[in-house]
């Protein structure tokens, strides 16, 4: 099964999560409606309301609440996009120009704060105040996690449990969230609740794993932005960790955090992790994520949402973009 | 009864809310610790909380649902002080550097994300489905004004009405929110919500007249931020809209907007509305809204704390920061 049948299975939910997004590009001032148009038309894989419409599959599937919490979950993702890429100064993402790029940051930080609130009103939508919580919860942990990231940006001292720690805040937190909440407003046993929580928690660990490893060997075309963008920004990754480790005593990681205008050694950092089994060191890190994220899966019920988690968390490693 | 009578009324709950907000500093992350600690020590005045703490004393105050509310107010209040602050690149607010001037832009989007998502557990703590919408809804009308703010920045061609639609998206919303979670909280009747609704929205409005009105006739002393930061920033207030009425040929605000970089301008802005009767006019619409605030509230159940209401109106006018 590819991941273009995972997407065939659900496609008509998809498309519904899909209105659910376009409504909100219904406001009533023109310039608005055409900031919230352009962010929602970014072309994402959309695999945070793939997550919650699946957890919802396994016991009492209820359209009328999976569907706003599944809009819930891609526009957070949505709003912490269009911050970091203010915050970041980016101005490229998935081969298009950022929020802040065309309108300036200024507006970025207010078109996030608003999808942000929408968010939580389509978390409001599912009429379930324990999904509510777990939905705040999840920015807290969010922004938090980013701002320990800022904090920590050219902190060579940083160890592997640090890295863990920062990519489950920023990324795994939201998979968690969109898991979680879909088995949640399902009626799911508790038990199932939690295994589908670890599901998503290690599921977005491994996906965030690979994004830190693309960053190094994939391409501008491929990712839609630079390449070696998270080192240049004094973001200290898996595979960067992993050049200190190797070379302790003089590498490119070191000199770029040491003096921090030498975009040559962005450059070198890229070739010396490309050309090291540092790439398959990372790939390992990676897999081991995705197969925790599947082993106890065996306790919820069989059937075609099962078989496709099992699908996305294999295609979560092998994905090149 | 002078505003201090009226904060000793609530003195005790209002003790409570301070601890709310204080508990909201205890996170595991020092750093994060101290930007939550310097942000809430603001020494602001509190007025959201105290209104949603009033409106709830009507009919059935319950603390366990009231306080969590009273604290949500506050921190978005202060979630969008800080955003504000970061994009206006403004370095002093009530007399203490910014958080943007001391740690930084990214920190400041970054804290101001996590403020809301705390503001918005807090609501979510009530246990009330009901004001959590209204929460996040008021957080979307928050955001489009600014965004209509920033849009319409050193535009000359605004109506009064577009000026009141404006600040009541970016000031009232939060006043009627917080009247309006306290009916709702209390039970009140379905009239007197809407009687609570009106009182939060008429007194926004006048707040927010006499804030723009203040920013002409204050000190920097007194105001704890540079006086005439809103025309250098663009915005159209109604001592400035008066000022392109009285004298259309040519005056400072238009000179002003026409050639931006000219802060003569902003000084002779200033001159022209304090020694005009633009500043009394200013008042009586402030005084108008103020008393619109009051006139239904005749109908809400007699004592201390509809007394207390018609106060807060008349301070809300008189006050001098």
């Amino acid at each position: 099964m590819s991941i273009d049948t995972v997407y065939q299975l659900i496609e008509e939910d998809l498309t519904q999560v899909e209105d659910w997004l376009k409504s909100v590009t219904r406001v009533d001032f023109p310039f608005q409606a055409e900031l919230l148009g352009y962010c929602l038309q970014s072309g994402g894989k959309r695999i945070r309301p793939v997550l919650t419409l699946l957890a919802g599959k396994f016991y009492e599937y209820d359209r009328n609440t999976i569907m706003p919490m599944a809009a819930a979950v891609e526009l957070m993702h949505t709003a912490t996009l269009v911050h970091d890429d203010a915050i970041d100064h980016s101005s490229v993402r998935r081969g298009r120009t950022t929020v802040n790029a065309l309108w300036g940051e200024e507006t970025a930080v207010l078109l996030g704060d608003y999808l942000f609130a929408k968010a939580g009103e389509f978390a409001t939508d599912t009429g379930n105040l324990h999904v509510v919580r777990l939905f705040t919860q999840t920015l807290q942990i969010i922004s938090s996690g980013e701002i320990n990231q800022s904090y920590n940006a050219f902190n060579l001292a940083q160890t592997h449990q640090q890295y863990i720690d920062r990519i489950a805040a920023k990324t795994a937190s939201l998979f968690t969230l969109s898991t979680e909440s879909g088995a949640v407003l399902s009626n799911a046993p508790q038990r199932s609740v939690e295994v589908l929580r670890e599901y998503g928690y290690n599921l977005g660990i491994a996906f965030q794993v690979v994004d830190d490893i693309l960053d190094y060997i994939s391409s501008e075309e491929e990712m839609g932005k630079p390449i070696g963008s998270d080192l240049a920004q004094g973001t200290l990754t898996l595979p960067a960790m992993l050049v200190m480790e190797r070379y302790p005593e003089d590498n490119p990681v070191k000199r770029l955090f040491e003096n921090r205008d030498e975009q040559d050694n962005v450059r070198q950092a890229i070739e010396l992790v490309r050309n090291s089994p540092i790439v398959t060191e990372c790939y390992r890190v990676a897999s081991e994520y995705a197969s925790r994220a599947c082993q106890n899966l065996n306790l919820l019920p069989d059937g075609a949402s099962k078989q496709t988690l099992v699908e996305i968390a294999d295609y979560v490693v092998a994905r090149k973009k």
